[in-house]
């Protein structure tokens, strides 16, 4: 028969396993987001290897081959931080994003550089070359912001001063990312490393043809900025209204799905940033149409009870600790140029920029957490020959351990729901937050 | 890089189009459900084969293979098909459908013996024989009731008296058809046919073996639907009380996925019938509870914008009409005795039980429709050389024809807006009653 039954077994399990853990990690004062990721790391490979349990096999005697669960969990994963996005976007106060903008500018710098530099040379150090350790540094660059905007939704504080400054950072550290690593690429491994529009300008790998490629991928981005921004600004409003009068069931909701995709597609597709930082830019544009209420109360439910769960425990699920022994120093030492990386170099560049100490070290350490691009880059430059297998380990466990602070680290720096909560999702936050007005505040 | 963008851009379109041609399809009277899967038809290798589009190959030079879109979107039908029959049990009148408990049982068995008996004598008078014949009438017997259950919801009959009874006969007809299956195939051809729990009682397949086989089968049936039903009237109430209580976000949304789920995995793996009739189950159970407006509100919107239109589109991309040329008149035989079949079959049996002509004629429309379990079982029958390929094509047209004609079949015996639509899916569908209160009733 076809694997339906297995697949609605293994998102069960992942639901579950999710939300007690989660009820748990509060219970012990930490984030829910930050028990969902252990839960994850628990149910996969490095413990219990939940994918590989008979009960999930293709049954004897069956029509079909073995499901392959893995790639669904992952596709459902990819949609679920695609929509985890599209909330933070509708959620982003972009009024307070506007003033806090030239910090949010400086801050994504300093946490592009300093990782850069210092990561090629603590390598460098280590005894590397410097074409290796400076991929190194680039794969440190490239914030993963979706961990730190799921938590600041949880504390309440996305749409604070500092929570602005941090997803402004991000969308601006990706666009600087994307540079930094096609700048790298170019000089140190030859080949196409950017997807899409870097494609297109060209696969010559000559210092011309490299410096070509940069000019092109900046071109497409701000291409794809512009016409996103402007089409939102524009028509928005009026395609939905007209939408909203289509005789099918749901119109609205179906048609900011297609919106939000869409805009995911075309970030990558077309622009070479993230497809997150699409999604992101459609929810911050639907948030500025009077359907925000609606589309609000229609997305949050099954996105929070399904989607995310998925995506937080799928992180856990792709790890295997195992696999990393060895290399003990050397990790460490990346780790801390990571975490050091961004929380001096966003932090410095934010108290500069006229941030307070404290606010200063909350953007820095909203920024901490790095994500798929970095292991895309990771995998790409192992697949090239620029760096090898104990490097790739390193950049993995990198990942998860920066993964796994930010929540924690987050939860200690921010003080708990300075403002009211979003409509229906934190309503359980509030509740605890009711019965404990003051405790575990900082 | 990962293929999250082309997976972004395919589920774009998908909703896009259906909800496009869902519109289209009322403008043009019929219901929504007929113009959806036709647009998935027109996408689908019969006509366009968006799937194999250049934009949808893995980008060159990318890391990682070609995208599996295919696979993606049929697990995430797989997901939709479950959630629209979990919003149909929601919207099922229990009263309603234990007062034609009796008449259901009866069409289910007449819609179960009559495709039996008339399509093997049908494949026999073509020439085939018996064994063949009987394994083809087997395939004529399962009713899927998914288009049917979302076509009377569109239409706002689902809690009316013949939408009850169709629901309760589709139900019973799953049962049925499992046990007609297994007895086929222990006569004609050996091997394991039904899932999980007949495998358990062994493969061999004599006629002692087959006996016994039916027997386990049965008593897994019964137990499975005594558990979930009784698990379900008894602590339902005070688990989802109690999960409410939870200090994460969506808590009871995710307890209803979590349960959903597992009565869909439970159905197929322990207990041999559909995945879907369990999801159903927990539907109406959960509608039993003081949470049932919420759970609504919840699970409606992206189900109808997302999981749903998938669910229909995902019919035709999966249909190829170009490679179903050639017998025509065993097709056009087999489609009469597949539509009279259940028509006549469970139309008269309901009749006969105390319905009047219209509402018997309603029922047995409404089971006309046949799907997956059909579709599985001859692929079954191909794999063990039972039937042959031309045999399978036409079961695969049978299958589709079959689907496409009940919705606009039903459209036109029921009578339009019976009752009032269930909160917030159907607004559009109300609205247009509104503005047209009285064209297009029968």
């Amino acid at each position: 028969m076809s694997h339906l039954p297995q697949v609605m077994l293994i998102l069960a399990l992942i639901v579950a396993a999710s939300k007690a853990a989660g009820h748990l990690s509060t219970r012990f004062g930490q984030p829910a987001v930050f028990g969902e990721i252990l839960a994850g790391l628990i149910l996969g490979p490095s413990l219990l290897d939940i994918l590989r349990w008979p009960i999930f096999a293709a049954s004897p005697g069956a029509v079909g081959a073995h499901p392959d669960l893995a790639g669904i969990v992952q596709d459902l994963a990819g949609i679920g931080v695609i929509l985890l996005m599209f909330v933070a976007g509708m959620e982003t106060d972009l009024k307070e994003m506007r003033r806090v903008g030239k910090v949010a500018f400086w801050a994504a710098l300093g946490g592009a550089l300093l990782p850069l530099g210092s990561g090629a040379a603590a390598a460098h150090l280590y005894g590397y070359g410097w074409g290796e350790g400076f991929f190194m540094g680039a794969v440190l660059t490239a914030t993963s912001v979706s961990i730190s905007a799921q938590t600041l939704m949880e504390l309440g504080s996305l749409r604070s001063k500092e929570g602005s400054t941090i997803l402004g950072a991000a969308v601006i550290d990706d666009v600087m990312g994307i540079i930094v690593l096609s700048i790298v690429v170019a000089l140190v491994g030859g080949g196409a490393l950017a997807p899409g529009a870097g494609d297109a300008a060209g696969a010559g790998s000559g210092a011309g043809a490299g410096g070509l490629k940069i000019l092109w991928i900046c071109l497409a981005m701000t291409l794809f900025f512009v016409l996103a921004w402007m089409l939102g600004r524009r028509v928005l409003e009026r395609l939905t209204e007209g939408v909203a009068r289509l005789k099918v069931s749901e119109p609205v909701m179906a048609f900011v799905v297609v919106v939000a995709f869409l805009y995911a597609w075309a970030a990558e597709y077309l622009g070479g940033v993230a497809a997150i930082t699409g999604s992101y830019m459609a929810g911050v544009l639907f948030a500025r149409t009077s359907f925000k209420e609606r589309i609000e109360r229609g997305v949050h439910p099954l996105t929070y009870s399904f989607f995310v769960p998925v995506f937080l425990i799928n992180i856990g699920l792709r790890a295997d600790i195992k696999q990393l022994g060895g290399h003990l120093w050397l990790t460490l030492f990346i780790l801390v140029v990571a975490v050091l990386g961004k929380v001096v170099g966003c932090g410095a560049a934010a108290f500069l920029s006229g941030f307070r100490y404290r606010e200063a070290l909350r953007v820095g350490v909203g920024m901490i957490s790095r994500g798929e691009v970095g292991l895309i880059v990771a995998g790409y430059g192992l697949a090239h020959g620029i760096i090898r297998n104990d490097i790739f380990s390193v950049m993995v466990l990198m990942v998860l351990v920066t993964t796994m602070i930010t929540p924690v680290w987050l939860r200690y720096v921010f003080p708990r729901v300075a403002e009211k909560p979003a409509p229906g999702v934190y309503e359980s936050v509030a509740h605890l937050e009711r019965e404990h007005p003051l405790e575990n505040r900082d």
